[in-house]
């Protein structure tokens, strides 16, 4: 079993290339729900679906998020009607949403719920929840705290951000399902998604770095940041002002009680000294995916990078 | 002010052509809501929506119900992620359904959330729920109780009917915009719906007959029986079943307490004499409803008759 960790939608793309160059059964997919929210009463996963979305080839090509071809119908009535119009939900989203929510509301657990939509739209992988329970991603900016879909969407990442934290983390378990992903995992890769607020939660979740540390196969990471900036989002603006280095070293540095081997882009080259004198093997390669080819040649770069340090720790035993 | 009490598609019509043929504001449309329910997790009123729809100008002029070239793909997905797909919801019809539940979620009344709705698509009428209570029509079958919605529309209104409750109707009451509309009623016009299930939820809101008796206007109902039968649904069965006259006069002697007038087509013009000698006034004339024009001409009509009955009355005196 091949185990991803992925945010939106950079860990998407790499978690598509994955399915692409596995067995169709041979990928989990562990998705941050820290950025979850109820609007309009529904229970929304953005990250779960950008996740769902791209690995049923369904997604948006132009945003990465939401689905290719979708329309507004019910959201521009809704707007008539006086609703919030700041969070873009097409007709095809809002079949997830109901249908998720209405699971959830006949007692079924995130984690089956979003079993049942991913057998639903196909999707072989499994695509996991990193916890059942409620967690809430909160921004703390100079305009005080933020839920992390209002700085994200409708303040549009523009606040400076002083902390974050993650609301309801300490009541929040590993589901059976990841630990047993975990305790098996032959690779688990690190996807390109923000390390703070994308991953940082999934990491965040008691008893869950444990398990990482733990796991059989090697860790590997792809950074998300290239050149000094993230391709899409926040990130190099987070970790710039919360005192990392916007750079591959930065991430190696908040991965390092774990990570075995880092994926850099072919930009900072330059780096990979400094990061395997933290004691990591990197790999340099183009890690920029553009479509679905792109991003399967990086998925078997990253799995063939991460299965050479598995053969290096058995020699070296 | 005049008010209308109406169920689904017929009692629309009336309704519809009575806001053609009054000042705007001067019409409040009294809704059944006892075939509420709860689908996909949201709250769906059928009969407050039609009437909606239909004051809006918005229905399907095929169906009756739903909104004039609405999609289904919200629910075409939900299909494919198998949700039950017996109840038809359209594209535009979810925007309403979203709304009404998230402004219920918030706290407001049925009757606060309906008149958001209404004020949304621009409806100058009141439109007023008959109570903000839950209440739910539970038909008993041969086959056990079945709920409204389960009876009318996926088991398409079959099954034999030998009762009728309103559960949850002891707990209702009625909301002070439906008693002050009822106190300040000019004429009051039961529309052409179903009398047992459509129009009886509203008369069984505990203190609604005594107030419609109070009420200063004269009180009108138009006939849904025609020669015999219902132009839509299943109210002569009904009817038949529980051992009512499938006619204008079944109709009468079940609003005889509070009626003061009867319209009734020229099809059953030679029952006028049997309905006059209950001590009713009768209206003969064409009641069954083509498009706007034809709405309009049988509410003027209606006025006209009910403020006859007025003018009867106050001579009387």
């Amino acid at each position: 079993m091949i185990v991803a960790l992925a945010g939106g939608v950079g860990g998407a793309k790499l978690a598509q290339g994955l399915s692409l160059a596995l067995p169709p059964d041979d990928l989990t997919v562990i998705g941050n729900t820290a950025d979850d929210m109820i609007h309009f009463g529904l229970r929304i996963s953005p990250d779960l679906d950008t996740v769902l979305y791209t690995l049923a080839g369904m997604a948006n090509p132009t945003t990465g998020w939401g689905i290719a071809g979708d329309t507004t119908r019910t959201l521009d009535l809704l707007k008539r009607l006086g609703a919030e119009d700041w969070f873009l939900i097409g007709d095809l989203d809002f079949a997830i949403h109901i249908r998720r929510s209405a699971l959830l509301a006949a007692g079924q657990s995130l984690t089956a719920a979003t079993a049942a939509l991913t057998r639903g739209l196909g999707v072989r992988a499994a695509i996991l929840p990193m916890c059942d329970e409620p967690v809430a991603t909160v921004v703390e900016t100079p305009d005080g705290p933020l839920s992390f879909q209002d700085y994200f969407v409708r303040r549009r990442h523009q606040d400076p951000v002083t902390a974050i934290r993650f609301a309801g983390i300490e009541a929040a378990t590993v589901p059976d399902g990841v630990a047993a992903a975990l305790a098996s995992a032959e690779v688990i890769i690190l996807c390109p998604s923000n390390p703070l607020v994308s991953l940082g939660p999934i990491l965040a979740v008691p008893g869950f770095r444990d398990r990482l540390t733990a796991a059989p196969g090697p860790r590997v990471a792809v950074s998300p940041i290239i050149g000094g900036r993230a391709l899409k989002g926040p990130a190099d603006r987070m970790l710039a002002g919360l005192g990392h280095d916007v750079s591959p070293l930065g991430v190696a540095r908040l991965y390092r009680d774990f990570l075995d081997g880092l994926v850099l882009d072919e930009e900072d080259a330059a780096l990979a000294a400094e990061i395997e004198a933290l004691g990591l093997r990197t790999l340099v390669t183009r890690t920029i995916m553009g479509e679905a080819d792109d991003r399967r040649r990086l998925a078997v770069e990253t799995l063939g990078f991460a299965r050479s340090l598995t053969l290096v720790a058995r020699a070296g035993r």
